[in-house]
C-alpha cells in the first residue's frame, strides 16, 4: 500500500486500482500494426498509440490518478505541475475535469502547441527559462504559497502506476489476439511510463525483455542502468524529443527500472525524424519526437533488441508542432529515397 | 441474392457475409473523439478512422470482399483493377494475400506514394493520361487479354457489401458506447462506401440522416441527387482530393444512395486542408484530402448537417504525399493564427 508516494513504490495491484480510477477517462487506446514495417524489421511489430490518447500523450493517465488521491479538503486548492508540455496537458485536464484549479510551470521554449492546448485545459501557465531557472524551485514556491498539491511528473507512486495501466492494456489486448512480445522498447525521460511498464511486464508478461529508449546525449536512463547508480545528463544538451529532457532517471522510478531494464538504445534526431516519417507513411499516425524514440531505437539497432518474435513499440505522444512535424517528413522522406 | 454483381444491389446479408469474410484481414479500426473538437463544433463527433485500415484505407475490404466470389478456376488468372490509388491498393494487397496476379490501370498523376505502395504489394502498374484515355477502356482491354477478374471500384455489389462492414462497425462500436448518431456524413467518388454506408443506417441505425460529401467541382452526388438522375462532373475540373475523382455517381450505386441520402455538402480545397489540419492537431491522425471531406464539410457547413446530437464522420484514407500534406498542415496552421 501507498502511504507516502515519493518513497513508496507501486505494487500491481495499484496499476489495477488506477486503470479502475481512469475508465471513463483515459482511452483505452489501440494496438496497431502494418504490414509495410513487420517487412522492413523482419518480424511482427506492434504499437501502443498513446499519441491517439486524451491530450495526445500518456501523461493524463498518471495526472488523473494522482489527483484521485489528493484529500477532499485540498482539492479546491488546486494543482500545481512542471512540465515540457505533455505532463502539462495531462494535469490540465484532470484538473479541468475536476473542477479546480492548475499552474503549470513550462520552459519558455516548449512547443507552443503543448503551450496554447495546456491554456486550452484553462490551466494558468508560468514560463522559465530553462537554462538558468529551477522548475522544481519555482513549483515548490506556487505551491508553498497557494496550498495547491505538486503533481510530480514521475516521482510519484500513483502517477507510476496510472502511466503502467498503458502497458497492461497493451499486454491484455496481445493475450487476446494470442501474441507474446519478446520484446518491449519504451521512451523514459524521469522514467514514470518505464517504471510503470516494468511492473506490468513482471507480473503479467515475464518473458518479455524491457529495452528504454532514449535521446543520444540525454541517455541518462541507459547510463545509469550501465553504471548502478544515478547518473545526470550534461546540461546544455538539445534534442528535438523536448519531451524526454529530465535531467536524470527519477528516486521512485530508478530502483523499479533498474531491476527491470534489459538494456538502454540511443538515438539520434535523424534517427526520430525517419522514425516520425514512417510512422507518417505506415502508420498514418502524428508522433512528436520524443513519442517516436522507442520506434526510432527499434529501426536503428534493431540486432540489439531482444529476440526475434513479437515486439512492443510504446508511442507515447503526437503533440508535435505543424513545422517541426513538417521537417521530419522532409528529411525522412528524403532518406527513403536514397 | 446476388446474382450478377454488376446489376443486383447488394442486401443486408451480403454486408454481414462481407464481415466475416474479412474478419482476418480487414482491422476494426476505431473510433475515435476529441475533446477541442466536440468543443469546437459544439456536439459530440465520432471519426471511423479508415485511415488506420490495412492499405491506408477502406478499400480493401470491397477488394477483398470481391476476390472471395471469384470462380476457383478464374482465380489463377488474376485481377486487373482501374484506381487512382486507394483501390490500387486495396486489390493489390487482397491480390497478394491470395497469391495471384494483379494489373492496375492507375493515372499518370496519382500520389507517388499511391503508386509505389501499389507495386509493393506486388502488383503490376500501367499509368494512362486522365485527360486523354479512358481508363475503363484499358482495364477491359486487358481483361479480355488476360482473362483476369476487373474489380470494379463501387458498380460492383460486392464490392459495396465490402465497403459497407466499415460503417457496421462504427454502429456497433457506438451501441456499445451507447451512443446513437443524428447524422452520418460520408465522402464519394463513385459511391461505394456510401451507398454501403445507406444499407448499413437503413438496417441498423433509421434515425442516422446519411449526408453525401464532396469536392467542389466534383459535386455530381449532390447535383445527381438533386436532379434525381446521375449527372456526370464537368471534365478537366481539379481538386487536391485525388481519390475523389470518379465522373459520375456509379449505376449500381446510385439507386441505393437516392434513396437514402439526405442532402449533399461540396467542400473547398481550402477547407479540405483545414480539415487536414485539425485532425492533425486534435486527432494526431493523417488524413489525405478525400479522407477529409467528410470532416471538411462538418466544419465548413454545421449548420446543414442534420440534429445537434452525436455525429459520425467517415476518415475514409490516410495515403498522402509528405509535400502535399506539410502544405496542409501550412495553410491550417495560418488560418487557425487568423
Amino acid at each position: 500500500m501507498i502511504v507516502d508516494p515519493q518513497t513508496d513504490p507501486p505494487a500491481f495491484q495499484d496499476v489495477l486500482d488506477a486503470r479502475e480510477a481512469l475508465r471513463h477517462v483515459a482511452y483505452r487506446t489501440p494496438l496497431l500494426r502494418s504490414d509495410d514495417i513487420d517487412r522492413e524489421l523482419g518480424r511482427p511489430v506492434w504499437f501502443k498509440t498513446e499519441c491517439l490518447q486524451r491530450t495526445g500523450s500518456f501523461k493524463v493517465r498518471g495526472a488523473w490518478n494522482r489527483c484521485q488521491h489528493i484529500p477532499p479538503a485540498e482539492l479546491p486548492r488546486g494543482v500545481v505541475a512542471y512540465s515540457s508540455g505533455n505532463h502539462a496537458q495531462g494535469v490540465a485536464s484532470a484538473a479541468q475535469r475536476l473542477g479546480i484549479p492548475a499552474t503549470i510551470v513550462m520552459p519558455a521554449d516548449a512547443p507552443a502547441a503543448k503551450r496554447i492546448a495546456t491554456e486550452g485545459y484553462g490551466a494558468l501557465v508560468v514560463l522559465y527559462d530553462r537554462s538558468s531557472e529551477s522548475r522544481e524551485a519555482i513549483g515548490e514556491e506556487i505551491q508553498s504559497r497557494t496550498g495547491a498539491t505538486l503533481i510530480r511528473p514521475f516521482d510519484d507512486a500513483w502517477v507510476i502506476a496510472g502511466q503502467a495501466t498503458a502497458t497492461l492494456e497493451a499486454i491484455e489486448d496481445a493475450d487476446e489476439l494470442g501474441v507474446q512480445f519478446d520484446a518491449m522498447l519504451c521512451p523514459a525521460s524521469g522514467g514514470g511510463l518505464l517504471a510503470g511498464a516494468a511492473i506490468v511486464l513482471a507480473e503479467r508478461s515475464k518473458q518479455t525483455a524491457l529495452h528504454v529508449a532514449e535521446p543520444q546525449g540525454h541517455d541518462d536512463h541507459l547510463r545509469s542502468l550501465e553504471q548502478g547508480v544515478v547518473v545526470e545528463n550534461a546540461p546544455g544538451f538539445r534534442s528535438i524529443a523536448d519531451a524526454l529532457l529530465a535531467p536524470q532517471p527519477g528516486n521512485l522510478t530508478f530502483p523499479i527500472t533498474r531491476r527491470h531494464v534489459r538494456s538502454g538504445l540511443a538515438v539520434s534526431d535523424t534517427d526520430i525524424q525517419r522514425a516520425m516519417y514512417t510512422s507518417f507513411r505506415c502508420l498514418k499516425l502524428v508522433v512528436e519526437p520524443g513519442g517516436a524514440v522507442a520506434f526510432a531505437a527499434l529501426r536503428s539497432q534493431s540486432a540489439s533488441v531482444a529476440g526475434d518474435g513479437p515486439v512492443l513499440v510504446m508511442l507515447s505522444g503526437g503533440n508535435v508542432d505543424a513545422a517541426l512535424f513538417s521537417d521530419a517528413l522532409a528529411i525522412g522522406a528524403a532518406a527513403e529515397r536514397t
